[in-house]
């Protein structure tokens, strides 16, 4: 399985006054990790959309908090490639903090690949191999 | 079961570059949901974090998104209590459009009680009532 | 001068762990305020981006903070309309808590039309009357 | 003048649906900014908040929009120190992509230290030196 390694530092817009990470956040650096993903697949998931008006909606996200993420912390979000078809890709997430000792939580998305009018297509031939198919 | 219905116009600053509303802007929703919901079972969460200090920290998170939200669309959240204990509680959102018309998204989040340390409580017994505990 | 009056109520989202609004969240509210300013003076601001490919983009913000909003408060968006000619226009904004008793913020934003490729245009005429031109 | 570089990439959740950067992330930005100035002054902001109990509270922003960014565009944020004194701080930012090659915003912010309780404070004396006072 396909997993790459993001780093990212909590920025202070990102906490509430919980004093912890905001939980809609997660879902913005799942977000972060799969476009690095994609460009560890080998394309850049902004030419996808420009060049080819293929575009990954999202059809369901899910988010496991485990333990509070805080301001400053460095966070490593692993992305994996769960897995791919040519209607829809499913992407996993695991973030940890203090160099991976903590976990402080896990996700999945599922998305499906549409035009730029929000109807599925299928994936065109020449992404097939980079996700695997 | 206990449902609040929440009015909310979607903001520019909401939708993303595909036009639509960016995915995790739908937690940010259902916070609004749950807060209003507290609200209609008779007590402000604001009150309970401030004053009793027990705050719900969210345990898990989920979304299935149907259809796009668009600007300036007028979104009905439907809140709901699932279900509720001494330590947890989970609320169930329905999101439509136009009226009700078109579905837009339907999600659940988990919660536990905790104190300002973050560390898990039992829901103060003035609240368990309004709860239906 | 033309003012429109905004009723929001700040979001759990919108603070931060300093346990007030988060700064920049002042601006998408002015954003809320200028939308609804839009539709106080005849026509929505949704329909001139799809209908006419008429953009605000925004030239210049700036932001006085005067005293900090909490979770939960009601806050007053005053928006006013402060000068426009066919290529930009200015908008002002005044913003209160506790039914205008307190003033939290003054602001002002200044927007050039464009085109969706963003590069100038000049106002169509159909919208000069509602600007007051 | 003491100037620190930051950089950064735009994320999907940053744009609208005009297709650029929304104008309130750049406030976003500055904040990076100025966290990772502190950290090359000598001192972790999130310290200064925890141990020492003083906070930046903005008394002012500004921005002013030069040209758009776009999602995966790689930003440079160049902060510097303007003026400090010990009840206040003032940051200046120049934000640029393509290697700084095109300017696309410029902005300044305006801070009072404050206590936890949001009163103004003096900035202690073992910060003064950092802030070259």
């Amino acid at each position: 399985m396909f997993i790459h390694q993001t780093l990212l530092r909590v920025r202070y817009s990102e906490t509430d006054q919980m004093g912890v990470v905001y939980y809609a956040n997660y879902l913005v650096w799942m977000e972060v990790g799969r476009v690095e993903l994609c460009q560890s697949l080998g394309f850049r998931y902004r030419d996808m959309e420009k060049d080819d008006g293929v575009l990954l909606a999202v059809a369901e996200a899910q988010c496991r908090y485990l333990s509070p993420a805080r301001f400053d912390d460095e966070v490593i979000v692993e992305t994996s490639l769960k897995n791919a078809g040519a209607r829809l890709v499913r992407f996993g997430y695991e973030m940890s903090v203090e160099n991976g000792a903590r976990k402080i939580a896990r996700g999945e998305t599922t998305h499906l690949f549409v035009g730029k009018d929000m109807r599925p297509v299928r994936l065109p031939e020449k992404y097939r191999a980079l996700f695997g198919l």
